[in-house]
């Protein structure tokens, strides 16, 4: 089956082509991408091991990234799609962008926002969770696997 | 009465000073600095309307500017001093970090992320509050009030 060049699937296969290059450099292997008027505005992934810096999660490159692409501080014409369900920081992060609507892949029950409640993201912003998860979830699990292989 | 350079009081007064920037620049005024081993590794204020980027809160740039002092990821041996209670997305950050301590000033009832539970910072993090609160609160006060009237 084709994909749309503007459906969520076709947004959250590029996010997962962020992901793979995050594994590929030996990083937790999460990808973001943030689309605006079917545009995709920012692109990012998981860098805290190049970087050194733990507040380098994908969403948090993918909003500063896409404000500064758009010159806007506010991000709530744009959709966020994540691999992973975003951790509190990055909730905190998406609700200060009062981000639209957030899509995200394999759940992370362990950090995830919603062990906290739907409550920290932005009363504004849409939330949707598990599209493509198990492609998102084959990865992180294969690079768990490797790490402690 | 003399503040001794190493005391809690005289890295705070660091941060009211951070503070004070930002508030001259027309952010919010919140203002952060890092301590290792009696030394100051990181000095930043908030920066959101300069870099237009709702990330840029003084704890996020204070966490990133002294993993890279440090070259060094966790900051389990540091101490953040910052002027207002952490927002739910720089309690994240904190919580990836290991920050050893977290020493805040005036409490922040809306957004904090004591509003969610101790529980967001890392087990590790001992967290203290309400050093020279009245001199933050001070600060956001004429802030506020200046943006209003």
């Amino acid at each position: 089956m084709e994909l749309s060049i503007h459906s969520d699937a076709s947004y959250m296969k590029e996010a997962l082509r962020q992901a793979q290059y995050a594994f590929d450099e030996g990083e937790i292997p999460v990808g973001a991408v943030i689309v605006c008027q079917n545009r995709i505005v920012a692109r990012a992934y998981n860098q805290t091991e190049k970087l050194q810096d733990v507040t380098a999660h994908a969403e948090m490159l993918a909003i500063t990234s896409a404000a500064n692409t758009l010159g806007a501080k506010y991000l709530s014409e744009c959709t966020l799609f994540v691999t992973l369900e975003p951790c509190l920081m990055c909730g905190g992060a998406l609700y200060w962008s009062q981000m639209g609507r957030v899509v995200y892949g394999a759940s992370d029950p362990k950090r995830g926002v919603l062990q906290v409640g739907a409550s920290v993201f932005h009363p504004k912003t849409q939330v949707q969770g598990g599209v493509m998860q198990a492609e998102a979830k084959a990865l992180l699990d294969t690079f768990f696997k490797n790490l402690r292989g």
